[in-house]
């Protein structure tokens, strides 16, 4: 029986070749953890959609979701937009557990990760 | 006579709260590098604009103009909104290099943090 699978959530772009930095992340998790379940799902313009990825996933029988925003930072969209995919998700899957994480830029690693980048560009070494 | 400066430029929300991440990673750089000068500025709805804040540093005598986009991948907005904002900045100082780098979240580095991230989540270590 399955447990718990992960969803990456991006905003999505008219451009495919926008999503392509998440399709690497995508890759690196599923090489470091090929065992873990973990998608890409977007807000709007690219498929699949959060809500049909994630149905997707609780229709295969996973009994936990976890959607980890890829945005820069908590703007409307994850203050919004978000909250009311996840609650209709709820009402739909009573018996899933749907968590939500902040967006990636707010974490501590990424923070220093892009400092770090910023500075090698400074030092000219990027 | 200062050389270069560097801009972390980030859409921008309502909410100025938005940026505090930004603010970090510009803090984390200023700490590791005391003698660049780095600011942030923003698309919209945030001040400094990206325009006010270069011409602002192209004022005050800095040669040199690096933008670095503080966005997930290269949508709209770098493709057509930073071009044009760039295109006049460059015409109306023409002494000055002005240099737009790629999206932060396509640099390996991050690419492989924000991975990190998201293992370290899956395994409740962050």
């Amino acid at each position: 029986m399955p447990g718990t699978a992960i969803i990456l959530f991006a905003h999505g772009a008219r451009d495919p070749e926008w999503a392509a930095p998440l399709r690497r992340v995508c890759s690196a998790v599923r090489a470091q953890a090929p065992e873990l379940r973990v998608e890409l799902a977007f807000l709007e313009l690219l498929a699949p959609a959060l809500f049909d990825c994630a149905e997707s996933l609780l229709a295969e029988g996973f009994e936990r979701i976890v959607v980890l925003p890829m945005f820069i930072a908590q703007g409307g969209h994850l203050k919004r937009d978000v909250p009311r995919l996840i609650d209709e998700l709820r009402e739909r899957n009573p018996q899933a557990r749907i968590e939500v994480g902040c967006a990636v830029g707010e974490a501590e690693s990424v923070v220093q990760a892009i400092a770090a980048h910023v500075l090698a560009l400074a030092a000219g070494t990027a």
